[in-house]
C-alpha cells in the first residue's frame, strides 16, 4: 500500500509500505476512506518537534473495517467507522468520566499512521464508532472532521462553557478555532467573536456562526474584546493555537469567573502564576476526548445539522501529500483532505 | 485608638492612631470585636513582599457598626457584621456572577487596617453581612473565620468541585487548608485526604472531617495520593499554599478531568504549559469571593452546624500583636485571634 512518511523536517514522502495486520486481538484494520493533515503535523514538519524519521504520519481517519481481532465485538467488517488520535478502552474509570484521551490504556489511535491506504487501530471496541450506514460521499469530509478538528473544537467550547447568554471569543482561526466557532454557536452561545485577520477564514467563521470578527491580536486584541463586552471580557474563550501569546491573549480576554477552554498543544508556554491567580478565570483543556463527543457529532452530521467538512478547502490525492503539507505550512489552505482512491 | 503597623519586615508595632471616620457616603465604620493575623500577612512580615511602612495591617474582621455614610441602607448602627478583605458593590455584573473579589469597584475591605480597635469599610452595603442578632461570645471566632480563612477554604472546595462521591486531597495545613477540609466534607465529599506532617494540624484536620492523612510532600506526596486512589489521583485537590512546589503537587495529584481549586496567593509560580495541557485537569482559583458565601456561612455558624473557629489556637490582646506574628511565623500557632478589649 501507499503511505506518508516524514523523513526529516520538510521532507514528506509517499512510499510503499506493508499493509498493516491485526497484532492484538482488540485491533481493527481499516481501509482508509479519507485522511488529512493536522495543524499538529506541522510542528515536526517545521522542525519545532523532534522527528524520529522516517515516521508514519496522520492520526485523523474514517474508513471501512477490513479486519478485526478476535476480541472485537462493537464493530464489524464492512462497518464505516470514525476514530480519533488516541485509542481508548472506553471502559476504565477515566474513560467513563468522559476523558478518553487519558484512558489508563491509551495509545496512538492510528497505530500505523492514518495518511495511508490502510491503518491499524488498537482497542477498536472503545475507539471506533460506526455510522448508521455507508455514508453519502458528501458526508465524508464532515465525518473526517469529527475525528479530530471538530471534536477538538467541540471540547474547547464545552471546556469554555459556551452556552446560552454567553459571549465566546475564539483565539486561533485554524480548523480547530473555526470549528470552535461552530460548536459554540451550536451550544447556544449568544455572541461568538472570531479573532482572525484572514478574509477567507473570517468568511468561514461567519458561515459557522461568528457574530463578530476581531482582527487585532495580543494586547490590542484583548482590548477589543473588552470593548465589545462592556469592559469585562468574554464569558468564554477558546484557545486553539498553543503559543505563549495565544494563551495569554485567551486568559486576558476572559472576565473574572469566566472560562478558558484551551486545546492548542502548548509549545514553550509558561503561565505566570500570580497573573493567573488574580485573573480569577477557569482554565481547562488538553488533548480533546473526541471519543466522548463522537456519537453526538456523527448524529449531527448524519442529520445534516452541521457541516464541519467545510474546513477542508483543498482536496488532494494521497500521492500529493507533500503538496498538502506545503499548502498548510504556507497557510494557502486551512485544512487539506487526502483521498485514497 | 490602638492599631497595628508594620514598619519593616519583622517590625510589628501597636501604636496610637486616629479613629477612622466616614469618608465616602457608602462607608461604614466598625468597632472591631475581633481581628486576626493571616497567612498572607506573613509574606510582607518575612520580607517576601515589599512593605511600604508603616503600613496598617489586617483584613479579617467582625464588629459592630458604629457609623454609616448617608447612602448606606443594608446595615445599621448597632448591627453585628462580618466583612472580608475586598470591598465590593455586590451589584455589578461580576459580583452578581459570584466573583465579588473582582468587583468592578473593588477596593480593600478594611481600608484602614482591621488589626485595630476601629476600621473603616468602603461599599458597606455590598461588603458587610449582618448576623441575625448579637452573637454569643463563643461564636465570634467562627464568625471571624468566615471573614477570610473559612470563606477562602470554602471557595477552594467549591472550585475543586468537592462533593458526593469524590475524593478530595488538600495541599497545605494552614488555617485555609484545614477549613478546606471542613468545607469539602460539608459539601459531601466521600473522602478527604489532608496533607500534613504536624500532629496538631493532623488532629484538627481529622476533627474537621479528614478521613486520611498523608505526611509525604512533593512527588512522594503525589505518589501516596495515587496509591490511595487506585492509581488515578484525586477527583478534587485544594491548593492552599501558593508556591511552585504546592501548585505542582496539586496538579499532579489530580486525575485527568479532575479539578484543582487553588487559593494560596501565588508567589514566584510559573506553570509549565505542556505539563498542564497533558494533565487534563481543571484549574480555578484566585482571591476567594468570600462575600458569595457569607450568608450561608453565617447561617451554618449561627445554627452551630460548623465550628471553624477552632482554627484559632492562640488568642492574644491586640497589644501583643507582635507576639501573634511571631507565633504564626514560627508555626507555634495555626492562627492567632486578636481581641480588642
Amino acid at each position: 500500500m501507499r503511505g506518508v512518511l516524514l523523513h526529516t523536517p520538510g521532507d514528506v514522502r509517499v512510499e510503499d509500505r506493508e499493509v498493516p495486520t491485526i497484532v492484538e486481538p482488540t485491533d481493527a484494520v481499516l481501509k482508509v476512506a479519507a485522511a488529512c493533515v493536522c495543524g499538529s503535523d506541522l510542528w515536526p514538519y517545521r522542525g519545532l518537534e523532534d522527528v524520529d524519521g522516517p515516521a508514519p504520519m496522520g492520526h485523523e481517519y474514517v474508513g471501512v473495517v477490513e479486519q478485526v481481532g478476535e476480541d472485537v465485538q462493537n464493530v464489524q467488517v464492512g462497518d464505516f467507522v470514525v476514530g480519533s488520535f488516541f485509542a481508548s478502552d472506553n471502559t476504565c474509570e477515566i474513560c467513563r468520566s468522559g476523558y478518553q484521551t487519558h484512558c489508563v490504556n491509551r495509545q496512538p489511535g492510528a497505530a500505523t499512521g492514518a495518511q495511508s491506504e490502510y491503518v491499524r487501530v488498537p482497542l477498536a471496541d472503545g475507539t471506533l464508532v460506526a455510522t448508521p450506514g455507508q455514508p453519502d460521499p458528501e458526508l465524508i469530509p464532515s465525518l473526517l472532521a469529527a475525528s479530530d478538528v471538530l471534536g477538538t473544537g467541540w471540547f474547547a467550547a464545552v471546556a469554555a462553557e459556551a452556552g446560552p447568554g454567553r459571549t465566546v471569543a475564539v483565539v486561533g482561526d485554524g480548523a480547530v478555532g473555526l470549528l470552535g466557532v461552530l460548536a459554540a454557536r451550536h451550544l447556544g452561545a449568544e455572541r461568538v467573536i472570531a479573532m482572525s485577520r484572514h478574509a477567507d477564514r473570517q468568511a468561514l467563521a461567519r458561515e459557522f456562526g461568528a457574530t463578530d470578527i476581531v482582527e487585532e491580536r495580543g494586547d490590542e486584541g484583548v482590548a477589543r474584546i473588552k470593548e465589545l463586552t462592556g469592559g469585562l471580557g468574554a464569558h468564554s474563550v477558546i484557545e486553539a493555537v498553543g503559543t505563549q501569546e495565544s494563551m495569554m491573549q485567551a486568559i486576558r480576554a476572559t472576565r473574572p469567573g469566566g472560562h478558558v477552554g484551551y486545546v492548542g498543544v502548548a509549545h514553550d508556554v509558561s503561565l505566570p502564576g500570580q497573573e493567573l491567580f488574580f485573573s480569577g478565570v477557569h482554565l481547562h483543556g488538553g488533548p480533546a476526548p473526541v471519543r466522548r463527543f463522537l456519537p453526538e457529532l456523527i448524529r449531527l452530521i448524519w442529520d445534516r445539522e452541521i457541516d464541519p467538512g467545510k474546513v477542508f478547502d483543498l482536496t488532494l490525492p494521497l500521492e500529493q501529500a507533500a503538496e498538502a503539507y506545503r499548502a498548510m505550512d504556507e497557510r494557502r489552505a486551512i485544512k487539506v483532505l487526502l483521498t485514497t482512491d
